[in-house]
């Protein structure tokens, strides 16, 4: 198994967010890996949460700001994404859908994306997981089969991104276990064969 | 038909934004209408686009930016609710997402809402107001069943709020028609016998 | 309270269903308080579980099978609608799409709609209840707030419809609340001014 | 490219269907491919519309009508399936539901997926394409990007199994290219390495 270069995108900017733990976690279990793993965060993007103009757009690239550019960058330099989360009002949190509609489906295209969904409630943000799935395909995306899903995320985590729960963790072993087994189909495919017309 | 008080929320924060005619197209037609209207705009509602923290989950309401508790009023206030939405990669735009999220259900519970929704190809950003609806029943939030759909956005609307499109003019009453007529139910209901337990 | 005229669907075939029982104490619930409560059921509906024809789409109305006539007579002559759902495959069930699919919007039209959900699994079925939302609209029903949600069904309910499980014993109360109070404002709306034109 | 073997779901068992013809041009232009193509119809497939009891459920296989454990040979010796569907109510067609539900996620495990979604409408039933998605990943199926939309559906496909309309033509063959390249990305990767574990 070689190395990915991987992107995992945390989808809240509330104060106390759990998702940062959670985040943590995925970025700790993937470094152990030996995969190369940045996440990216909504409150240190560089975007003030409104989305004025996606990258795609704007008609001259210079005056696209900085952070824009840079993070459209490594969004195509990644082999795999991993979005981490939440469930805002049966709907997407727009943490998370305002950082990514920034940048062109062109960038995501043909990248595999895993996702994790939480919630304090029994549900575990199950709902955001499947309106993720749209989403993430009008992106370019393809994500894998296996969602992991926690339920009552207080108390699963801990600020060294560390998971507390033995059935979290296997479902995220099962996880990070897709996530590389597609990256790794799909870059074989492409420097094969380039990607379809 | 009595006069009500109706909140318009518009779903996008982007330069050149089509939804800003089309709101102001909605805000005239309701005032033609004798209707108290006010359009709730993303760009000018106080908030930077981030949802920090929801009303409800703020420990000290003092604490609580001035645009939250006065926004909240309005929504208490309001008799009936329509929403002017694009749609952003297969999903509802973060602009209304980020918007309607930080306040609580309690506030906009048992009112009326109509979708409008509108995209610059063919579909309408028809997805948007599918996705809508279990964003809205979430918030408490009863939405009637005419959608008014707009595809091929760009010059259906001028600066002044006048729609260019007898379609969609056409739509818009039936859309008007059925948010007086369900605001008019509710809020007598209400007369009568307060809210459901 | 005036009594009401409801329908309750049950959006399950499968043998063992779990729905049957649930659906049972709905009406149960729903006659102890004096409404005029009829069980649509697919396995005893008529149809054999494909949509040949919907109604509204038949040329000849009088080679639509006598079933199809009759309960669309109830549709049209009912006050208000309860859905009893499982979720099959992150998806609703083909038991109440393909039951509720041979009707017309114009005979479920600005009738109220109550959702509940169930599963054997943790989530309840709540997915399927967020994609009921845009599928009861789009017949023309409104859906209300509450939702009753029933994780791990199994030993939640008896043979004899009653049930065992005091959370859920006290949601449904609140979803009937809510039924019969939008079942009462749609009724008088429509005694006092007729439907939406 | 070597051939794949690729079952083509149709989701429409209404008289006088318009997918039938859509159907039939997907398994031409993939037969013009020299990939092995089958047709699953819902209308004779030899299910009746009614989900009794899905394949993985059963606990005396010998007791499985043999539709269904040969289609379920089918689908496991699959590399690669499309769907073909129209949209009802805003939702999945019970035809396409109740035909992939009555199978186990595990025989489906990993085949990429492609969608063709089609209506008389200026829609082409793009909010099905959207349901699907999670459908399908809850299947263990992985969608591709490209969605081959066909509004307006009458009149664009002869009994032939031709294509009338240059733009669908072009998208099938995008979606064409992709489902075959996502399907020998994962058969290679399964050949090289197994499934994921």
């Amino acid at each position: 198994m070689s190395a990915l270069r991987i992107l995992v995108f945390l989808g809240s900017t509330r104060e106390g967010r759990h998702g940062e733990n959670v985040a943590k976690y995925v970025v700790n279990v993937l470094k152990n890996k030996k995969h190369n793993v940045e996440l990216i965060d909504p409150l240190t993007l560089g975007s003030d949460g409104h989305v004025y103009q996606p990258l795609q757009f704007r008609r001259d690239l210079n005056e696209a700001p900085e952070w824009m550019l840079e993070t459209n960058s490594k969004i195509k330099n990644a082999n795999a994404l991993i979005i981490v989360t939440p469930e805002y009002n049966c709907a997407l949190p727009p943490a998370l859908t305002s950082m990514m509609d920034q940048f062109p489906p062109a960038s995501y295209k043909h990248r595999p994306c895993a996702i994790v969904c939480y919630s304090m409630g029994p549900f575990g943000g199950i709902r955001a997981a499947s309106f993720a799935r749209p989403f993430l395909s009008e992106l370019g995306l393809v994500s894998v089969p296996k969602v992991c899903v926690v339920p009552e995320v207080q108390g699963k985590f801990n600020d060294e991104g560390q998971c507390l729960d033995d059935r979290v963790k296997a479902n995220m072993e099962k996880l990070v276990d897709e996530i590389q087994w597609y990256g790794s189909a799909i870059s074989n495919k492409i420097k094969a064969d380039g990607v379809p017309s």
